[in-house]
């Protein structure tokens, strides 16, 4: 690893391309982007998250790396298609206006908001939402909406699936209004472009 | 498709190196891809997905990006492994011929086609299968049969896990005819070459 | 940006960028990893899971990947987080000391060891995780043991989230011995220096 680090700054300085060795989130990971002469912006790291599940501890996990990517000054986009746009569902502007009946029935059996998403497993008997909830709360790690919350200040680009919207019956004015509604190809062109992709 | 590729070349030709800003595919995903010298063929972007899931909304995911992923002149491979292989079974070619009783078990408790595929959440009271095909119908979706004829139609690349294979005991002559029988390695192999991979 | 795409031309045009069209692995997936003069070692490609999921087929899917991984001489690293962390409890370290009641009783209802994971899909009646084993018995798969022993002998980078084991109340000695507590952030600055990223 040092031999592999040593040969790495030794192929830098023969090609004037030196990378900051405290630069964590640039350390070798494509070296050519950090050819950019003084002055020069560099290109940001980019992650993009594809929200495809609704649960509880999914969107978690998600979540603290949206945070986590943003607080190493990475771009972040998490495109939310599916059961993953009941985490942008605005709670305070959800309607039943013009909808065919499923979809007022599917919007009326699907969770109202974060708090209430369901755990991903329920094959563990005896292990509840308030249990794992009761245990963050311990260990005073703050809870779905906190890490929601810090995404959307930290300035994570939230994009909505226009195609799941339609099939879920869900009007773009009920979500979030930071939520832009994309298409399938808006996520495969800002995937392209990042160094993360990940489907959760 | 070798127009495009055509077209892309001779643009790499004239502008010498210099991006062309409305190509949104190949906006500085990786510069380096655009050095190509003139009368060289750029590389075409790639996305390699590993099918794991047989779920039907996780599989409408996935076919959703493959056929989009064609349409933005992407090469796309679909990995199919253990219960993703269920979207790729050839409902007219089943066999129970020269199975142990395990496999046969196996092979009638499990999904004829695709459209028998389960959903992947199962706690969402009152949310049936029935219920989001009726939804998409109404919004003039096509079903995952559609979407999985287009992704054939347009030439996305089928690869069968031969391990997953083996282990559910279905035969590679169960399987729609474009799938190819290949290992891990494989895709590995063309994860490593692709800009977008992601685990489904 | 068009600044950056220049100097990289430049760069190209100074140390005269040649791929070996052979190297399979290599092969224009990241040209700028073959630029090292003679002498000098190339970058190994490398390969971060992050292992959220805690079901046998899941991780079975993982740890073949990682296994498969090394044998390609990749560098791979596994982060375990969430359920994940099932998958690398030490049976031989539990420990129910110093924890608080609902530790001590969510340390009960979970699985003990790896070949006590419940498998991700419960609805495909009749196809029980022991059907699914005597399966791969008939076939000399070797069990999901048998993939871990693996991955820890080829040197498997073994990762567990920080965040994790304090929500879920392990301690680092309940882990297996070769696993390293690390945070999130390093999870993504593994996964900004690898080809591949999955989330598992």
């Amino acid at each position: 690893m040092d031999n592999h680090q040593e040969t790495l700054s030794k192929q830098a300085a023969v090609i004037e391309l030196k990378p900051n060795p405290k630069d964590l989130a640039d350390k070798d990971a494509h070296p050519e982007r950090n050819v950019a002469p003084a002055g020069q912006t560099l290109k940001k790291k980019k992650m993009t998250l594809l929200m495809f599940s609704g649960e509880y501890d999914k969107a978690l996990a998600a979540l603290i790396l949206a945070n986590s990517g943003r607080e190493m000054d990475m771009d972040v986009t998490m495109f939310f298609a599916f059961w993953g746009l009941f985490l942008v569902r605005n709670p305070e502007s959800m309607s039943l206006e013009d909808k065919t009946l499923y979809e007022k029935m599917f919007g009326m059996v699907t969770p109202k908001g974060i708090e209430d998403l369901p755990l991903s497993r329920m094959n563990l008997a005896g292990l509840g939402k308030a249990m794992l909830k009761e245990m963050m709360e311990d260990d005073n790690t703050p809870p779905l909406t906190a890490f929601l919350n810090g995404a959307r200040k930290k300035g994570v680009k939230f994009y909505g699936c226009k195609l799941s919207l339609e099939v879920m019956g869900f009007k773009p004015e009920e979500l979030l209004p930071e939520v832009e509604v994309k298409e399938a190809k808006d996520f495969l062109q800002e995937a392209l472009e990042s160094e993360i992709q990940l489907f959760i």
